[in-house]
Order: structure tokens, then sequence, then C-alpha cells
């Protein structure tokens, strides 16, 4: 599969993700679009790139995806392949992974849904057997 | 000012928005893609159409715009033209209006921020004479 979006998102790209660049396999773009009251970013991922498996407890994240092609999976569950126009509602407490498909830039915004004592667990990285067995 | 976007919006488009049609000059349509934790509308304007005057009060709003080109407009302030990748960020007890210009369709998606006591107050329509002073 492969997209003309080339790297350059609906929402500003921002600067490499260095701040959770230890929670990703491959490189990210991180801006945050609103930083009070709700928690807005827009994640770019690098075809390949996808972030480690993942739980957020207590308050859960939507994901509304805007460029490119990608993943999401909850545990246990089978991958989700998604396009522009996707939303992902991801419960507080399922662990998860999203990210690009191999071949193609994937952006999503992503909306950390507020709530009281909301916290990340990041956990193992997608191994690349896994992920290349995507399709 | 036109566009190619004929009224179909990266995000699903819905229906008529008839629940809040008493609330706005023209056509709109509202799909709500969350209705826990946070809410989180898509709106598409139809050219020409806009919201009346409204104040969102505790919570605010924050606009992400996907589609067309449109107009911010907060009380006593200039308007502001709104392009696709354009972010607002709407305060708590700001008096404002949003909507399409007259000659393209436009889409946003908007996002309540969660307050205790949060609400809504609908307000007088902007005027034909006020809105096609804009440009």
């Amino acid at each position: 599969m492969s997209t003309n979006f080339t790297g350059e998102s609906l929402f500003p790209k921002g600067e490499k993700n260095d701040a959770f660049a230890q929670y990703f396999m491959g490189t990210s773009y991180l801006s945050m679009l609103s930083t009070e009251g709700v928690n807005i970013g827009n994640v770019v991922f690098e075809p390949g790139c996808r972030n480690n498996c993942h739980v957020h407890h207590a308050g859960g994240q939507i994901l509304l995806v805007t460029d490119g092609y990608g993943w999401y999976q909850a545990w246990n569950e089978p991958p989700q392949a998604l396009k522009p126009g996707d939303v992902v509602n991801i419960p507080a407490g399922v662990k998860h992974w999203h990210g690009a498909t191999k071949d193609s830039w994937f952006a999503h915004v992503a909306i950390a849904i507020p709530a009281e004592g909301a916290s990340n667990e990041w956990l193992e990285p997608v191994t690349d057997e896994h992920y290349a067995a995507l399709a």
C-alpha cells in the first residue's frame, strides 16, 4: 500500500518526537495542538514506525486519522488497518499499539481523555516478526 | 475563495444537524465521533452557513479545521480566516461564532473541553450585513 502522503500532515508536523523516542521503533514527530483542558497531539510516523505496546490508565485516548495508512492493534484482537477519516476509541486499561504501515507515512491526532489519576504505562516493543506479518 | 471540497469531509459527514438548526443560518451536518469521556463532533457547513453567536460556559472548545474555508470570530476581535490544518482554541466565556465562507463548504472537528457545569449559551444570529462584509 502506498500513498502520496510524504510526511507532511494536515496538522502541523512539529519536531522529532525525542521525548518519547524510547517508546517508539523508528522516527516519529509530535506537535501539541492543545495542552490546556484537553491534551491534543498530532503524531506523524515515518513508514515502518510504530509505538511500543502501552496502556492508558484511567483516561483512554481517541485517535483521528488524517493522513497515510497505519495500524491499530489491541491485545488479543486482530490488527485494524487505518486510513484517513478513521476514528479509534481506545478504552482505558487496554494494552495496544499503533503506527504506520511498512510502506506509508501515517498521521493521527491523539486526544487524551482527561481523568483523575490518568497515566500511561509503556510496555514491550512490537517485534519485527509480528509487524512484518501484518498485511 | 473557492475549493474543490464539495461537502464530503475527511471525517464522516453525518446527517443534517436538525437538533441545532435553530442556532444556525443555513444548513449544517453533524456526526458525533465520540460521546464518551470527551464529546467530539464533526461539523460540516454548506457555503454561507454559520452558527449564531454563542458562549461555552466553563468548558471551552477546540476546533480542528479539516476541509474547506471558513471564519471564526470572537466578540470585539477581527474575524479569523480558517483553512485546513488550522486549530482554534475557544476559551470558556468568550462570545463567538464560526462557519463557512460565502463560497466554500467548510468542515471542522469540535472537541468540547470537559468541565464541571459546562453548558452552551446561544445568542443572536450573525446578520447578513455583518457576514457579507467579511473578506
